[in-house]
């Protein structure tokens, strides 16, 4: 199986080393529009090959496409007006919009829109590392829509990893996804800011900093190139829960203002069962 | 040296385990109003007595004070009444009201406020680790207010363990707490609310939830038994800290709704350089 793999980042990256790895693939192929990247990626060994888009979807079994969402709404329909029988699968962040881009698509079966939900704050194919997506949840949505052959083997390739499957349509996932993962980096984003605003001229304060302030602002490090077109393309599911959370932060001010530390206490032990939730 | 240690739990537990393993303390007492906590800490050797208030107090040559800070408030000044020339010092997480309450005691000299900046999102003796407090900053508050014997012997403590410290007047202790650490867990809490209100029936979603999601909302499971008296305590400065990071949020939100990508893009610049800082 020869698998081509377009944007080969953090995400790309980590998908070629596994799948190398397992045997999935027999022949990697990168595609990315920094040579750089490809430099680095053929050098560690990730790839085998560095070609252009066209060559590398001309070889290719399976295409997958992993660059930033924005680029990706560009490539994919032009991708699949190049392909033959070859089966293509995105890895982006969200999937209502990149699936009205090619819902009339004369290849739209050969397409699987996929989002494996495992990630770091790093970006970059320094960043790909082996076992990143072991044992997490992919979602392949909209399944319906993809032929069979093209969706088995998607599947196949998952479960190679390997990795649990979980179907939703794309608006289900773009919803639970602002839920489950993006409002956590603009939390992290807005409580790197609020920090680094107020000790902008006292920075060894930050050695004060513990664990936790470490683990609630670790997402903060992550990439503009990556995150900004996510914002854009999930931007109304993204304003529902941002109103969400704003108004639970106002619900705990208000308590402070009033000392109600009675209720605050309530709602942290409703927090609290957010333990077993995590636990699974 | 014999160590009594009040409040057996997470801090406490963890501070008895490693001034046993170095040799800073001979003999650990633990004193501690949960029986339960007592038993489990002399089963685990954590301890190596457990005893009543008083004859902890009597016995020690070092208090360590490890309650949750409501206790504190109530415990300190009784313990410096029954002191003759023991040291006595605390591990908690505010500093102000509790200088205040024993600014005029007779024997304030023999009392070193500190603040360990380690912790986890457990509580409880069962949370107690050893390596918890290694090479991390521990605060020491207004020490000219202590005796310079009661200092010496705090600092020779906690540089047995390794631990860096910091000196900060109690005011300075508590503004920064709220940055640094206070308002990291409120975050969490309330981004723990809001998703835990959306997803509610639909517990399954949280499978898709990855390390991001886990990571940001770590601090979510923290006990609030320890932490509603904390922002009881640090409630002025936390209002401070919750302000502006609801208006850091208002602004990414008000960014969304105009769909200005480009300044949005820019924030997420500036959140990122909590990547130099985060590296020390």
């Amino acid at each position: 199986m020869t698998i081509t793999i377009i944007g080969i980042g953090l995400m790309g990256g980590s998908l070629a080393i596994t799948l190398k790895e397992n045997g999935f693939a027999k022949h990697i192929i990168g595609v990315d529009a920094n040579n750089e990247s490809i430099d680095k990626a053929l050098r560690r060994r990730i790839i085998d090959e560095g070609v252009g888009l066209e060559e590398g979807v001309n070889k290719a079994d399976i295409i997958i496409l992993s660059t930033p969402m924005d680029v990706m709404l560009e490539l994919l329909p032009n991708i699949l007006s190049l392909i033959e029988d070859q089966i293509v699968m995105d890895v982006g962040s969200t999937k209502e919009g990149l699936l009205e881009i090619v819902k009339n698509h004369p290849k739209r079966q050969n397409f699987v829109a996929t989002h494996p939900m495992a990630g770091t704050e790093f970006s970059g194919i320094e960043a790909a590392v082996p076992n990143l997506f072991d044992n997490k949840y992919t979602v392949i949505c909209d399944e319906m829509d993809s032929s069979e052959e093209a969706l088995y083997k998607v599947k196949c390739l998952y479960e190679s990893i390997p990795m649990n499957i979980a179907f939703l349509n794309g608006k289900e996932h773009d919803v639970h996804a602002a839920y489950v993962s993006h409002i956590s980096h603009i939390s992290s984003f807005a409580l790197a800011l609020t920090v680094l605003e107020k000790e902008r001229d006292e920075e060894r304060i930050f050695e004060l900093a513990s664990s936790g302030f470490g683990s609630t602002v670790r997402l903060a490090k992550s990439s503009p190139d990556m995150w900004t077109p996510i914002f854009r393309q999930n931007r109304d599911n993204i304003l529902d829960v941002l109103d969400e959370h704003i108004n639970t932060l106002a619900r705990f001010r208000s308590l402070l203002i009033k000392n109600d530390f009675e209720t605050f206490y309530k709602l942290i032990e409703e927090a609290n069962s957010i333990k077993k939730i995590l636990k699974k």
